[in-house]
């Protein structure tokens, strides 16, 4: 039976290369897509994310917009870093197909409450976002924790320093009490971090190969695709695809390797935004993470290119 | 037109004699009574609440339970003060008639959104307790900042120091997150603080007077006043009554003397909770607040007389 | 027998005017002035304090130069406040008299240390300035605490709010951490801070009065004066003097009305420099500071302008 | 010409090891060893430095006592981990011989202030304790930037946790104030942190042949010896030598390999110590460190092994 995800978003380039991978994935059934709030003076995360399930084919998909805002932080739309476009869609939104669909009339915290409670120990919980969404509807719901099957985020940075500052990755950074709340909730939960962008990139050939396709969901990626890879700037053109990961874990966990270690998220000051990783022995009480540190590299890439190979 | 008012409360000893209060004004239309938790291992806030709707004889006020812990700070049922005993009824729970009703089927966040989104404009939100149903609300109908008419809260202290710690509140301190996103939510907002109730005690002769009564209302606040009083440990039994002024002022406004100022929330750190005041002059775009600074004793004593004294 | 003082300063117009008082004061004997940073591009403190030793006929009096910079904040040369000028004369410098001597060959937290362990038990430190110096030889030597005679500060504030920030008085808010270090100390302490400011007010017929004085001294002041009144830009050309204080409370501390508090010093974050107060009852353990709340207006005017019209 | 050093020290049982490694290297002129304070109930980190030079032989060598207490932090005795012993001697002090000599009558900060304007340019600092010291002497006197050689510490943790916290090192814990101040002030800097001592771990048969030389050194190093190695509980009675590493540095950079960073410390709140690199790139004008992340573990045993094996 494949596992049900809600996968928490805020479109933004790897994030669509994550959702195209999810909706073509035998492994995963996804009850929806919830939004938040992410930079960019031109971007409606929710109206991506409506683009993404259209074009993949799956309009039933319900979209659920969320927090346009971090619980503490003052609201701000301008990006921090340019590889997601304006738009989030690598300034390329005007040459994509029009969303013609809207958001569910509901609120994302709702909806995921909804979800969890309808289908207990069920569901995971996949954001790829900042955590505002996922904080608010812990706070709302408190048996979320006992309730939903796991939480497997795209956030953090065990050993690698940051994106977003020294040493803080960005959607820790842009909702740090929010990410503050996940962290500690108790729930089983997986962070997939800066750590594993690091092991593993994808270089130009396999967005040729992409290319090639000539479908719908190819050409998307297509076009998306150089802006993300421009702002990288890596030798190469190589590129990280952080949010990939969180969810090609839950497809397959044997793709990562991975240390169990309690996490500490500072809101404040100038380390606001790190994970600190507690490498010393602790005990069963301590609420810890399963960090995950290294990825199969040639597997991840082969599943990703399947996966979107199988849209027409 | 009687004011639309949602009292957001954690049913203690004040608490009760502020709702008493309102039940009985006909300058305020209650709409409901949100709940928030309270200190007190014993303590149901929202049983306490209908309780208080019972007692007033009107049952049909919808009590909605709401957030049973702050937004970061860890969960705590101890009481940091004995004044409201332990099931936050002045011990005398178990002598007290019980509460025949239930908490209606919402959470209070998504009770208060729905109220002020039907009436926009029309809707006062007076938090007495802890401002987390307050601060989710907010983050999940970021609409209620224009929606709301106003927000008066008992919390905070502009020149009085602290209760909870040397500087702070206590309904500041035990969610000094959420009412740093009330403080600065920019809405219309009036603050109660301690500033009221050092500059007005009510004496036990009212409390006798009320005594003679002999109605289940005054028998309900005879019963929880005297552990109140006894904590208070003031000279010749005075006691102050926060959440009253928090009611009364929508009640009447020309009963308080008010400044408007800048107030800095502090959420970290050793001076967590406190409400610092900016006294430099400020310009219209630096969101302030009205602070009362002063109470007409004489008249708002003889207000709460003859209110509890309607009751049959 | 005059007390034995220790001035720490940053002159700064006020700081000269307290100075020139306590030069003519028969209760105190001035060992001598240490110097510390102030703001002000074309500033030297220590050169500063030379010009009003020479100009009082006292220059035999030591000047010692300190700390340069802040203990954790970073180093910063310009002005906040336009009152002191670019030289923290007014802007005068060029026009009064130049420095003839030199600091002598010591630093000035060293110079503290000597003079307090020499005489134990009988010297007044009177910090006027940010307190680095005071904080530094304290963590030298941690036995002035009980070999000073006691410490009278210029700075903080109990209830006036701040003027370098919402909260914070400049001489905290300027070296927050040294602030914390001297006010935790547990040495006996007086505060003169805003509260003292806002309490007495000098106005222009008193600087008139001076300027017909026509000595040295009388026309030093008025050279300065006018920069700082303009500043504070207060009705009527009132200014409050705060440095005056800390010195005239050693001469006289009937002057002045004072109550003992616990005062917390926060060091970091948006409340970094304020001073509050604990209002609470505390017990002899708690090292507490008595905290200067009022002054007798006319007493001291009269004594400011005795002492200036006794220079030749 | 060998490099003169002062060496900075609560000893404490690695600091031991170390200093008796630097006093028989001839690479090395030691100025004078400076303490400051360390945890332990009868603990006297000065008169513990003077049995190290008399058992050395080197009663020549000043011993200076300096701070007694963190900069900002409360004063604390009790020891944190029990490696060290009660008296930082592995709890062998009473069986091993008595100090003859006294520190000399000078201030810590002050003698290495004398001693690094006397050389300018040629003084390197080795602080393997709390930066106390350190961070008074540059803030009594702000040319030391200039006239150091280098500081070579051994303090923090890049990439490897804490030990004191999860996050952090001792001796930055203990004063981070103090660390904070020395590594900002943009002096060459070394930092030799737990990632060294995770990368050689010195193994039973190290101090089984140091045992066999039946030296005074020798003696002193086996009586202190097993108390280290117990509470540091590693397998195989592996031990960790971190203080070592930043004296060997400075006999030979060669055993280590360093990457250059920045280093940002935290002195507050839960991550109080930490600290953390930036990876990222950065330029010329921001201060970096020398980061050791990497030691020759078979010639630094060695070299250590012939150096304790001189003394007669």
């Amino acid at each position: 039976m494949p596992e049900k995800i809600i996968i928490d978003t805020d479109p933004g380039v790897d994030d669509i290369m994550a959702m195209f991978f999810a909706l073509q994935s035998p492994e995963l059934e996804v009850l929806g897509l919830t939004t938040v709030f992410g930079g960019g003076l031109k971007a409606d995360t929710a109206l991506n994310a409506i683009r993404v399930v259209e074009t993949a084919g799956r309009p039933d998909i319900p979209v659920v917009a969320g927090a346009d805002r971090p619980l503490l932080l003052p609201r701000r739309r301008e990006m921090g870093w340019p590889g997601h476009g304006e738009d989030r869609l690598g300034n390329m939104g005007d040459h994509l197909p029009q969303p013609k669909g809207r958001p569910i009339a509901k609120r994302a915290a709702e909806f995921i409450i909804e979800m969890v409670m309808a289908h207990p120990g069920e569901v995971t919980l996949v954001p790829i976002g900042p955590f505002t969404n996922i904080a608010l509807a812990l706070r709302l719901e408190p048996r979320l924790v006992q309730n939903v099957k796991q939480v497997v985020v795209m956030g953090g940075s065990a050993y690698r320093g940051g994106n977003a500052s020294a040493v803080a990755e960005a959607n820790i950074f842009n909702d740090p009490h929010a990410a503050k709340i996940v962290f500690e909730a108790g729930w089983p939960m997986v962070m997939a971090g800066l750590d594993v962008t690091w092991d593993y990139f994808a270089l130009p050939a396999l967005f040729e190969e992409i290319a090639a396709l000539k479908t719908p969901v190819s050409d998307f990626i297509s076009a998306i695709y150089p802006c993300y890879r421009d702002a990288q700037a890596l030798p190469g053109g190589a590129i990280g695809i952080p949010d990939l990961h969180a969810v090609a874990y839950v497809v397959d966990p044997g793709l990562y390797r991975v240390r169990r270690m309690p996490v500490i998220v500072e809101a404040e000051g100038p380390l606001r935004g790190i994970t600190a990783v507690d490498q010393r022995p602790f005990g069963p009480e301590t609420p810890a993470v399963d960090v995950i540190l290294g990825v199969d590299g040639p597997r991840i890439e082969a599943l990703f290119k399947e996966r979107i190979g199988k849209y027409r």
